[in-house]
């Protein structure tokens, strides 16, 4: 059958056009402030051609004049960088003990960020929907006074959501086909803009490679370290996400058949062995989700005061997990784990241990040049990615009309 | 600092040309006989940019016109098909107990196809690299007397191999630091076309992607099923290989911490619990690896006549297996796992255990949707794969010259 959906599709000028934009628009990303020659130079594009592109970008306010010019020889030049300034980006973060909201403009500077205590785990799906739509047009208000289109609304949630933004199965927060991002639509009245879900590992992955501290490496796993052990997968630069879109589920690989029971229902799950979970069970086997914070914060005290059952512990679970991570190093080989969520504050013990077991537990010798890292993001990561992830659609030369 | 290496590259005409080269020769793969008036209607592509790619496609005799006109309405059209046979891609590939070669001309035709025993296991690595050179010596001969032109040599290994083509680790071959790249390319005295070298479960990836029966599942990973357990990850239609070039090493991944010893080292590696050594070493505890054909097609015959014991085998470790492949379904969620090598023999009997335990590991309902298959191509993939890897860079628009 002849199909116009089967192969690659052909490029054209427009294409040319949109690529150079993105290239342009990346450049001075990294380079801010440089000049229309320096563009020239280092893309290898025409100096008309970046003059035409840089018009073009300024008219739509994503690149703006600074004024300054370069210490240099010659005649001085008119230095560039990123605009972005009438446009927002927003995410939000659903999680069984917090909502998140991020609000950031074009050139990835943070406008607000909030975070409040939600009980996700006993909150029905419409309840979760109620809550995050009003927290949602708390933001829009806010980027309303400022003047600021919202470009888009992406939402977080520790599940399982496939390609049409519906949350099949989270386990956590009890929900099964929750049409977030059209029920969210619904309750926001169609606000004009696209609202989208996506799992909160892979908007973390978005996050860490855009914000992180790991250079921008082009294979990277991250974990989310919530109640929930999640991940997102980035693999030559581009999130993967699977047939479905349920890849990253690392949380539920069995690491230990003779292994507790997990939330899922299985037995020895990553999630059950070295999740925070597993953690307050020996620290603090009474908390419930809605104490989790306090309680991470008490562990972290006792490790700090060095108290000898609390270290074992941590450092017996950093062992578990680093299993985990070997099996991630194995069958992946990401330049770097980036560790997220609760184990910002509880990695420190648990490091040493982990990437022991890591590079036991890989083939590859050193552990096939894995490195494994603690999260400078925390638990504002995921919705950081949400919003990431509508940059990433501007940086890839789909401007805003 | 500015770099010209940070950041996309910008597009430009050659590249859209090159681009526009592969869309018309992949629409014919897909699509032949086709005319070029079908080529513009399906692509996008006008009339006079299509006359003009398909001029230069037959010039350098990748495209072809039959001379069949399609049963139409108005004026007959000459069709055309793919070409490509002044050209050849070779495939080797070393494992433990076996050598094989393969040819295939531009349209992905079988040329040869050659399989011999090797004493891989024993064999030190001059060795290995003399008999390789003396197999291709006399495919490049056989190519010669059709006059054919070589486009390359790719060979497939059982180990890690790095981005420079050399063998970092080979466990079962018994491998360490070898520049097989370097030291074919020597044997054969610089032929004149690149010498790749890769793993082999990659290149059965590549040649399940283009050949094999899954209907080019753009999310695919291979198991290889020779005397390691090896994987080739292919996510978004394209191969991935981490940061080092060491993914896809699932037969090291840890099944069960009280399984039994890997001859890696370590214990309960998925290869250790349910690799071909393991249906051995319950079925015919004195086989070795220059005897494993024979002893396969033993246990082939045993479980044919129904015996119980060796069906029991086959099932607990088809059900060992399936935990290895759960792990796969949680973290790549992809379309279709392929067993190849010896599981094609033995996965009838295998297979059922198999894909309950995927469907009980699975976090993501009905498995995530992953499909578990026998290969088609049985031992001759990974050479398949290698000449494939070959033909993707013609497909990609890089023509020869």
């Amino acid at each position: 059958m002849i199909n116009a959906h089967t192969g690659p599709q052909p490029a054209d000028f427009a294409d040319v056009r949109a690529t150079n934009l993105a290239v342009v628009l990346r450049f001075v990303r990294d380079n801010a402030p440089c000049s229309r020659a320096d563009i020239a130079a280092s893309t290898g594009l025409n100096k008309a051609t970046v003059s035409s592109l840089v018009a073009d970008l300024i008219e739509r306010r994503l690149l703006k004049e600074t004024g300054l010019t370069e210490n240099r020889v010659g005649r001085p030049a008119t230095m560039l960088m990123l605009d972005g300034s009438p446009y927002a980006a927003v995410g939000i973060e659903v999680n069984v003990d917090y909502l998140t909201a991020v609000a950031v403009d074009l050139a990835g500077t943070e406008l607000l960020s909030w975070r409040r205590a939600f009980p996700g785990a006993t909150a029905t799906p419409p309840q979760a929907i109620a809550a995050v739509a009003a927290l949602a047009r708390r933001v829009l208000g806010r980027m309303g006074k400022e003047s600021r289109r919202v470009l888009g609304l992406s939402v977080a949630v520790p599940g399982l959501v496939d390609l049409g933004g519906c949350v099949r199965v989270a386990p956590n927060l009890g929900w099964r086909d929750v049409d977030l991002a059209g029920d969210l639509t619904k309750a926001l009245r169609d606000p004009g803009f696209p609202v989208l879900v996506d799992n909160d590992g892979n908007l973390g992955a978005l996050a860490e490679h855009r914000f992180g501290g790991s250079g921008g490496a082009a294979n990277l796993v991250y974990l989310t370290g919530e109640v929930g052990v999640g991940a997102g997968v980035l693999m030559d630069g581009r999130l993967r996400r699977g047939g479905a879109g349920f890849a990253g589920e690392v949380g539920h690989i069995q690491i230990d058949p003779a292994g507790p029971r997990c939330r899922c229902g299985r037995h020895g799950c990553l999630e059950a062995v070295a999740g925070v979970g597993a953690v307050l069970r020996r620290t603090a086997p009474d908390a419930t989700p809605a104490e989790l914070e306090p309680e991470v914060d008490e562990v972290v005290r006792l490790a700090r005061g060095g108290d000898a059952e609390t270290l074992r512990s941590l450092e017996s679970i950093g062992g578990d997990l680093g299993r985990g991570l070997a099996i991630l190093a194995n069958l992946l080989n990401p330049d770097v784990i980036v560790l997220g969520g609760y184990y910002v504050p509880l990695g420190e013990w648990m490091l040493p241990a982990a990437r022991a077991e890591l590079a036991r537990g890989s083939v590859a010798p050193a552990g096939g040049g894995v490195r494994v890292e603690i999260s400078a993001l925390g638990h504002g990561a995921a919705a950081l990615g949400a919003a990431a992830r509508l940059l990433d659609s501007i940086d890839s030369g789909r401007l805003p009309a």
